[in-house]
C-alpha cells in the first residue's frame, strides 16, 4: 500500500529497519539531527501528504532527547499533512511515574501522554506498559502488545524441563501466570518484606522451587538489584538453574556488573530498547519484537484486530 | 506576600537565587534530580496549595533536559494545587524554529508553547524572544521583557564616545535602533550578500563607521560566526573599536575561540543563560537580568503593568 509509510528517529533505528523489512517497505526518508547548540532538528525528505504514517521511537535513555525527537517528528508530519500519525513506542519511558507515590509527586507518565497527543498523534502502539492504566492516560486508541509470547517461544524451543515461573513481586503475578500457562508450568512469587525499618529486605519464596528450573519474569530490568537478589534467594531455596527474562532491558547503573556476577544463567530480553555495544554480554540473549510490531502495524493499517496477534 | 513562591530547576539556579533575593524571598524547597536511567524526578518539598508560583528555568542547553524538567515541575505544581503557575523562561530555546523555512519543517517554537500550556502553565514571562511572533504561539498571557535597557545602561556608564550602533542583519534593525536611541547614537546595518551561489558572503556596511566606536547588537550569539566576521568588516571600514553585545549568550561550538581571536574588544552579555566556567573569558562581561525579572514578577503579582518597567 503506497499510503503506508514507516519513519524512525534515533532511539532504535535497527528495530525500525527490521520492522520496515517485515512489512516489506523501505524506511521513510527522514533524519533527526542536532544544531550546534543541541536543539533537535527534523528533516523530512519525502512527502507524507495523505499517508498513514508510523513513527517508531522507544522513549528509552536518553529519554528526554528521544521524547523530544518524537514530538518534533510528529509536529513535522502533522504540518506536512499526514492523514494519520501512529506513534509506535515499544518502550514507554516515564511509565514508573504513573501515580502520586508521595505527596506532591508529578504524574509524568500522564504528562508524557498529554505531550504526545498535543504534538498531534492519532494512535499509540506500545508494548508491556509498566502499568496498564497508562492506556487510560490517552484519549486516542492505544494498541497494547505483549512480550510474553516471544519470551515463551524461546523457552519452549530451548526445551527446558521442570520449569517454575517466578514473579519477583506481587505486582508481576499476572505476567508470570501468562508465561507459566504457555509453558505449562507452575508459578512461585517472591514476597519481599522489611522486618523492621532500616533492616535489609528478606526475600521469602512462596511456592516450591526445590530442584526446579526457575524463570524469573519482569517487565523492566533497570539496575537489576531485585532480579539478582531474587536469583540468589532461588538458588538458596534449591533451584537447579535460574533464568531471567524481561521485555525492556533498561539496564542502567550497576546492572551489567550485577548480572555478570549473579546466579542468573541467562537473561533473555527483547530489542524494544537498543542495547549499546558495551552491554552485549554473553549472558544476555536479545529476541526481536520486530515481527510482532510489524504484524501489528499491518493489522492496524488494514483495520483488523490486533488482539488476534496473541492467539 | 506569603502566597508568592519562587522555584527553580537546574538550568540557572544562580539567576533564580538572585531573582528571589531581589524579591526578598527564599527560593522554594524543590529539587530536580535524575533516576539511575536518566529520567527526571521532581521533589516538591513544600506546600504550594493556593499559591502564586513562579518557576524560573531558561530552556538553554541541554535544551531537552531543561525543557522536560520545567514541564514535570509544572505538572507537579498543578497537581499540588498551586493557584497560578507562572513560567519564567529568560531564554526561550527552539525560538529559531519559528516558521517553515523549508518544506516539511516542524515549527518547534510553537510545539514548545503547546507543551508548556499542556503541562499547566498560566502565564509566561520571557525576554527578547527571537521572534516576537512567539507571543502569539501562546493562548495565555506572555510578558515580554527587553535586554536593551540593561545593555544601554552599561555602555552609558562606560562613557564611550562617538558611538555607532550596528545591526548585524536587516532583521535586527529595530533592536539596534532602540539601543541607539538610548545612547543618542546613529546606526549602521551590515548587508550580507552572496554575489553568486557557493561564493563567500560579502559584508557590506550601510552607514558611516569611519573613526567610530562600533557596538554590534544581536539577540542571540550562537556559534559567533556572523558577529566575528562583522567585527572584521567594521575594522576594515575604519571603525576605531568594536564592541558586541547580546541578551542570550548561547555560545556553542567554536564560539569562544572565535571571540578570543576576533577584533571584538569586549562582548557584553546577560545571564539569561548560565555561562559554564570554561566560557568565562576576559573579553566577556556578564550583566544580570535578575533586577528586571524580579521587578516583573513583583509587578505581575501585584497586577501592575510590566511595560512600565521600560520607561
Ligand atoms: N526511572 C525510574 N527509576 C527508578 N525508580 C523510578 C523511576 N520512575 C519512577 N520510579 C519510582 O518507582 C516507583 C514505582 O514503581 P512501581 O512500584 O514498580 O510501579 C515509584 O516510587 C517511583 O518514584
Ligand atoms: N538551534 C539552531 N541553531 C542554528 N540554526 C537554527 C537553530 N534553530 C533553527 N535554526 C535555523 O535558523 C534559521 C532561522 O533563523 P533566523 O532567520 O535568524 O530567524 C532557520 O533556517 C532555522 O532552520
Amino acid at each position: 500500500d503506497p499510503k503506508l509509510k514507516v519513519f524512525t528517529c534515533n532511539a532504535n533505528p535497527q528495530l525500525a529497519q527490521e520492522i520496515a523489512e517485515h512489512i516489506g517497505l523501505p524506511l521513510g526518508n527522514a533524519k533527526a539531527i542536532q544544531f550546534s547548540d543541541g536543539e533537535c532538528q527534523i528533516k523530512l525528505n519525502e512527502s507524507v501528504r495523505g499517508c498513514d504514517v508510523y513513527v517508531i521511537q522507544p522513549t528509552s535513555a536518553p529519554v528526554n532527547e528521544n521524547l523530544m525527537e518524537l514530538l518534533v517528528m510528529v509536529d513535522a508530519l502533522k504540518r506536512a499533512s499526514a492523514k494519520s500519525i501512529n506513534v509506535v513506542i515499544p518502550y514507554y519511558g516515564y511509565a514508573r511515574q504513573d501515580r502520586k507515590a508521595r505527596a506532591r509527586d508529578p504524574i509524568t507518565a500522564k504528562l508524557v501522554a498529554n505531550l504526545i497527543e498535543t504534538a498531534g498523534a492519532h494512535r499509540i502502539i506500545s508494548m508491556d506498559l509498566h502499568a496498564t492504566q497508562i492506556q487510560g492516560f490517552f484519549d486516542i486508541p492505544v494498541d497494547h502488545l505483549l512480550g510474553v509470547p516471544i519470551l515463551a517461544k524461546y523457552f519452549e524451543e530451548k526445551g527446558l524441563e521442570d520449569i517454575c515461573v517466578v514473579s519477583p513481586d506481587h505486582g508481576g503475578v499476572t505476567r508470570a501466570r501468562k508465561l507459566a500457562e504457555r509453558l505449562g508450568a507452575p508459578i512461585a512469587i517472591i514476597d519481599k518484606r522489611r522486618p523492621e525499618p532500616n533492616v535489609a529486605e528478606v526475600m521469602n519464596i512462596v511456592g516450591n522451587i526445590e530442584g526446579k528450573t526457575a524463570i524469573i519474569i519482569d517487565d523492566i530490568i533497570d539496575t537489576a538489584g531485585t532480579i539478582t537478589l531474587a536469583a540468589s534467594a532461588l538458588v538458596e531455596a534449591g533451584a537447579r538453574d535460574v533464568y531471567a527474562c524481561c521485555t525492556h532491558p533498561v539496564l542502567s547503573g550497576p546492572a551489567i556488573s550485577r548480572i555478570e556476577n549473579s546466579n542468573i544463567k541467562e537473561l533473555i530480553v527483547t530489542n524494544t530498547i537498543l542495547l549499546p555495544e558495551e552491554k552485549h554480554i554473553d549472558k544476555i540473549k536479545v529476541l526481536s519484537v520486530a515481527p510482532i510490531i510489524g504484524e501489528a502495524i499491518i493489522r492496524v493499517h488494514e483495520e483488523l484486530s490486533v488482539s488476534k496477534l496473541f492467539d
